[in-house]
This record gives structure tokens, sequence and C-alpha cells, in this order.
């Protein structure tokens, strides 16, 4: 049997890991025969050496391989589908992109995460839906595809075990932004789903993981490609990431703005993310030509209210009672007779005479981390009505004291160095003479080879 | 509180830590409230990256201070001295030093290990006399200093605890050679034995950890150098570790020869070392004033018997039977009446006419490993009775078919592949013109500035 102190030597010093050393470390992981100090070693010497893109492919096929992969009826062959985003501030596209392509007679099994920085995940914002249940079997999940086609559902116990303890380590031992340990985990989870197609959103600038496009790129180019070697059809945007996606942030609030998209009144930016990564995809899976057709598509789904129904009805089938699902999908809801709002709302003014010329989306949401929207260690609860909507837009002209931002709060209240901080958020232009603001965030597109 | 991520991040990417930043590894470490994972990634991060001479310095302090250091009475004051040896085959040097010491007038509190590799530690030896109990608590020490002046036991539960764990993770993760990790475990442990002086015997050659001088001396520098910021006068010798110390190799067969040396029939190499290394201590403590005044001293005490009444008081003290301990120290004892025989012996013979140019003794120790005389993993018995016997020296002319090694087994007999090499172990010469064969191990010393 293979020596797990002679696998972390090879990777120590820098040699590239064979096939079946890989099996051998992710199958130790997975039955835990390993022990936690190696583990903790190997990601560590994995993060000083990396791997090649041969051994990224085999670590995540592996990584794949630990649990159950799905597998699906006949019929569904080149419709199951999904996205990825690598996460940012605000960032609500799975919400309304998963009901929109199910409307376009896709299948998407969207296994999404909850948020361990800044503000809720995913989930989070799915929770703040009372009676909304993300936790599914593997069956269940196959019967809301059935008769709705799409959930959004949590990671089961059976699905990419290595991935839960490798990812479970990662955070606290500092090997979090590693290229091959964060492909690994991304595109083992979707391998997982058996997806026919895959989109990823992958984020650069200030609120991203990646401050800059040309590391973003790398990143991307790596998912792309580990994600072909799996048998997925995987393509991406590369999108800007400097203010917010939407206008609000938190989760109650970023459920609304969905509700608000899918009834035909969605911002600019969010919809642009929505046609493209769904374009992308049903491009990619040969049901339209080009991917003008495929945004349109998407577009007609979003504004016409088929993707709304599938809102509607996937919130059924997870667990909300009916009557509350249609009321949120209904024109003209008042939408806190169903979600919590906060307690206390103010409005923050504007210091001065200009235009908005700037909106730092990671400074608004590391002081709603703080007022309770998000999390700082696996297994907190959030608190879903905290949060924070924008009342202006990127090129606004202003006066002074207009209301610039909406803040939700509850407990703890904002301290007076908060709200300085929400305010140094702001940058307004002393003239007029601007670059015109632009709505576009998706920057280049990579498709598979 | 500083935040273990953030430290291993730190040292990830190639920071120094702070005394307060070590200082909570090393807490944390030691109250076992920081993760297995993590502990693992910063060991190869430290691996990876080093440690500045001001960090090894506080990692051994922090390391000695996690657990009780010992106090002596104050008339002990300058006469409290150990040595470390890095490992060699055969090396049973300590057995025959600590005694001696104790006749010059020094205390000795060793604290020695038990083998991991090849053939047995020191502790392993003493355990081939039936009784000798290395278990000693702190008091008991004391004691058996006061009235004896050495002892040789295992590490206590109450010292260095954070060694312990480190330890055991470095052999699991690949992160035992580094030199930060190394220096801070070797003078962690002796800096909580409040030393006056520490000679260490740091080896190199093919059957030492390092095998050039260069590297050796790279790490007795840093060594000498920790250990004289803790205050302890710390010398090195650097020898050479080709071969065999001595002509035994294998736990009972050891203390035989170490009783035969303490008779002043001990093999030159072994006298050398015993001899250099005790001379150091009695020149660094002040007590002569030149190095070749202190060899005579270390070795008047082996050769008129002081040294052997010593190591006899020390025996019945930790546990011997004090009728079995006077047999051992007896002239023309019948070691075997006391000590465990192997039940098999064979001697192997020369395959030509020739000089005996070279042995390699670490081949001599993988066969003997395999055959019994070492352990593969913690808390593994060892066969105390396996062993060789050398029955030929360096530069002796031999004619083919003489006997040149005495082999000890039980069970599992030795195959004819390990019989292959343990032959193999002895090089002839062709002609007799070789270079005079020289006892000569110890290369260059190193004294404290």
């Amino acid at each position: 049997m293979l020596s797990i102190p002679d696998l972390i030597k090879k990777k120590r010093d820098g040699g590239a890991l064979s096939d079946e050393e890989i099996k051998a470390f992710i199958q130790r992981v997975t039955d835990k025969t390993i022990q936690d100090c190696q583990t903790g070693a190997m990601l560590m010497a994995i993060w000083q050496k990396g791997m090649t893109d041969k051994e990224i492919v085999t670590l995540t096929k592996e990584m794949m391989s630990s649990g159950e992969v799905m597998s699906w009826p006949k019929e569904w062959a080149g419709l199951v589908v999904d996205k990825h985003s690598t996460g940012g501030v605000g960032d609500k596209v799975s919400l309304v992109l998963a009901p929109a392509l199910a409307a376009c007679g896709y299948k998407v099994p969207m296994i999404s995460g909850r948020g361990l920085a800044h503000t809720g995940g995913t989930l989070d914002k799915l929770e703040s839906i009372p009676g909304f249940n993300i936790q599914q079997s593997t069956d269940q999940i196959k019967n809301i595809l059935d008769s709705v086609g799409c959930c959004i559902v949590g990671q089961t116990e059976t699905l990419v075990p290595a991935d839960r303890v490798l990812y479970g380590m990662r955070d606290v031992t500092s090997t979090v932004n590693s290229l091959p340990l964060i492909a690994g985990s991304i595109i083992s989870k979707k391998g997982a789903e058996s997806l026919s197609a895959l989109v990823l959103d992958v984020k650069f600038g200030r609120a991203a993981l990646y401050k800059d496009l040309d590391s973003a790129r790398e990143l991307a180019q790596l998912l792309v490609k580990v994600g072909n070697s799996l048998g997925m059809r995987t393509g991406a945007a590369l999108s800007s990431m400097d203010g917010t996606i939407g206008r609000c942030v938190g989760n109650s609030l970023e459920v609304i703005e969905c509700l608000e998209t899918l009834k035909g009144k969605g911002p600019d930016d969010l919809m642009e993310l929505v046609t493209t990564l769904g374009g992308l995809l049903l491009k990619m899976t040969g049901s339209v030509s080009d991917l003008s057709e495929g945004k349109k598509k998407i577009s007609d789904a979003v504004i016409g209210g088929a993707a709304l129904s599938k809102f509607q009805a996937m919130m059924e089938k997870q667990g909300v009672d009916s009557e509350a699902a249609r009321a949120l999908c209904s024109t003209d809801t008042d939408y806190y007779s169903i979600l919590r709002k906060s307690k206390h709302q103010i409005k923050l003014e504007t210091p001065a005479d200009g235009e908005v010329v700037d909106v730092d989306g990671m400074m608004l949401a590391e002081v709603l981390h703080k007022l309770g929207a998000g999390r700082s260690k696996s297994g907190e609860s959030v608190n879903h009505s905290v949060g924070a909507k924008l009342l202006v837009s990127l090129g606004q002209k202003v006066q002074k004291g207009a209301s610039w931002l909406e803040l939700h709060y509850e407990d703890p209240a904002p301290t007076a160095d908060q709200i300085s901080r929400l305010q140094s958020a702001l940058t307004l232009g002393t003239h007029t003479q601007q670059n015109t603001p632009t709505h576009t965030v998706v920057k280049e597109l990579l498709l598979p080879q």
C-alpha cells in the first residue's frame, strides 16, 4: 500500500503525484484513515508546490468519485445543466437563472452553499423564505426536477464526501486560495451532478476573491479545462465585481429583488449576468446557434413570467406553503407579509452634491457582516432581515442630503464608526464630465474548445 | 487573540513569526486547542519556508516552557551536564559517558529516546537488562543524581509536552528534516533539564541523517547557537558515521560491549567518542583548561573502573536486582547468565582473501531491523537479543572463509537475500597497499563563542 508520508514527501519536494497516488490520498481522506495532521500537511504542500493540470484533473475525478455520482433518466440527456459562481456581493443570479433555465426545458439540480464571509450564500437567501427546505435527498431532487425542472439545495451527505473534509480544513489551514484545490472542490461537486453542461461565473475586482482580470482568467481557464476533462461541456464568463450585483445586499432583500426581477423589473446588471450565463448554457447544449439567441430566450423566460412560475413551483416543492409562494409571486404583493422585515431601517444621506461614480460593494458587505447578515464560522446562524438597499445608481446626479442607502438592521445596531464606513463606500464625482457609467459586467467569455 | 490561520498564512508566505505568535502557536499545541490539520499545515509551512535564527530560539524556548523545567540544588551549579547525539548505528556512547561523567563528579540527568529505525535507541538497549526501569519521575531522577550522579531515563509526562505532540506528527507528515524543527525538538528537551553544559554529537556519513560534513556542520552550528541562547554552554563534535560505533549492533550485544568498555576493554572508536564528548563538557564547565586534559580525565574514569561502579549503582537505582548488577559488572562474567541470548547464531565467512577496507553500517542495521532488532512504529516491541558482532577490524588482512560477522537471530530467521545483503556490507581490498585505516571518527569541534 502507498504510504501517506511518502506521498506528502513527494509533493513537499515539488514532485507530480501519479494517478494511483492521488487516488490513495483521496480514498484515505474519504474513509478517514489518514491523520488530520497529514491532510493539513498535504494541503500546505499542494499550496506551496501546486499541481500539474493532469494532477488536477485526477484529483477532481477522484474527489467526484469519493461518493455518489447522480444518474438521470435517459430522456434528460443533454438537458441537465448548472451554473457556479466564485461569489460576489449581492450575487443572486442563481435564484433567477435556475427557474429561467427550467422554463426553457432544462433540468437544473443546483447544489449550492452557504456563505462564510460578508453576507449569506444562496442557501441563506432562500431560507429567508419561511418553510424553504434546502435539505433534499437525491430521490427528492430527481422528483423536483421531474415536475418543476429546477431545485436549489444544500450538499447531500452522499455527494463528494472528500470535498467536505478538505473544504472544512482549507479555511482553518490557510490553504483556500490554491488553484488545484479550488478547481478540485468546485468541479468535483458539479461532476457529481452528472451535468451535460456547466457555466462558470468567475468574478474579479474589489469585491471578489481575485482582484484582477488576469488571475481570474487563469482560474477560469483551469476550471473550463478540468470541467471538460470530466465530460461536461464547460464554459465561463469573467465578470467584474467592484460594487454590488443589483441594488440589494442581505438575504431577505435579495430575495425580494429576485422576485422583482422575475416579475420583469430586474436591474440591468443582474439581467445581463442571468442572460449571458443562461445563454452560454443554451449555446453549449446546442439548443441555439449563437449566444445572442440564447440570451434572448432566457430574457424572454424571465420577462414573460415563465421563470416566475417555475420559481413558485420550486418553492412549493421545497416546502414553502403554497399560499405564501403564490403571494410572493403575485403582482404588487407586500413581501413583508411573508418575509421578515428588520425592526429598524435608516436612510443614509449623501454628504455633498455630485454624481455617483463608485459604490464599494466590499465595504458595504463587511459592515453588513458585522451587523449579522453573514457568518464568521460554519454553523452560525445569520439574520435574514439585515441588509442594505442602494437608492441611487452609478452615474446618477444627486444633491447633498439625498437618501442613497437604506440600511436594515436589528441587533447589534450600527456604531458611528460603521455608519462612517458605510458612508465611505460612496464616491461622488465633483463634475459631470464622467465616463458614462456602464452596467456591463461580463468582460470575457471562455468557451469549451 | 491571535488567529491560528493568520499565523499559518504568515509562515506560508515566508514571513517571520513574532515572539508572541510563536508563543501562541506552542501554547495552542500544548493545550490542544489547535486542530491537528492546522499543526500539520504549520509544520509543512515551516519545512518549506524555514525560520530565522531568532524565530528558532523563540520556538525552542516556548517548547521548553510548555511543561515542567527542572530545578536542581544550588550546590550542583555548574555540574549538571548532558550529551545528545543525532544517532548512528551502534551508538552506545551514552551508556559509557554518563557514568564516566558521574565518576568525575558531574550530575547527568540523561533523558533519552527509543529508536524508531534500524536498531533500538538508548532506552531499548538498557531495557535488555532485566529489571531496568527507564520510567522515573522528576523526584526519582533527583534522588538518583544525588546518590549516583547519573541516570538514563525516558521522557517524563511533564517535560516538554509541546515536543511530544510535534514530534509525533513530524514523522507522519514528512517534516522531520527541517532545521528549525530539529533544533526546537532537541534543544527544548535539553533546556528543560536546566543544564549547565551540553555537548552534541552531530553525525554525518552513510549511516547518519546527514550524508556530508557541510550539512552536519550547518545543523551543529544552529544547535550550538540555540543552546547557548537558552543559557546552556553548548558545544558540538562532528563525527563520521559510515560503519558502526564499536563492533556490536543490537541491544543486548551493545550492552555487553559497553560493559566491556567500562572494564577497560573498549574499542578505540567508542573510547575516542566518549573521551572527546566528555572532555568537551569538562572544558566547557571549566574544570579543565584544555580538551586533552578533559579527555584524559574521562579516559581514566573509564579505564580505572570508577565509571563501572557508577553504572552498577545506576542499574541498581533504576530497578536492576543488585546481584544481577554486580554480576554484570564483575570480571570474566558470563553475561548471558543475566542477559538473554538469541536462540540462534551463525557466522558469516569472507568470500575471498583481502584486507577489510569497509563495513557498511547502514546495510547491517537495515537487515537487523527486519530481524526484529528495531521497530517500524512507535509502540512496537523489539527483540533485545537480535544483533550482530563484527569479528574483524578495518585494515585487518583476512583469508577466504574466515568468520567476519556473528549474527544473532531468532524469529524470523534471515532469508537468503538478507544474508547476501549482510555479505555485501563487507568490502575487501584486493591489495595490501591501502591507506592505513584510522579509528578517528571526530572530525571537527564547535565550541561556544
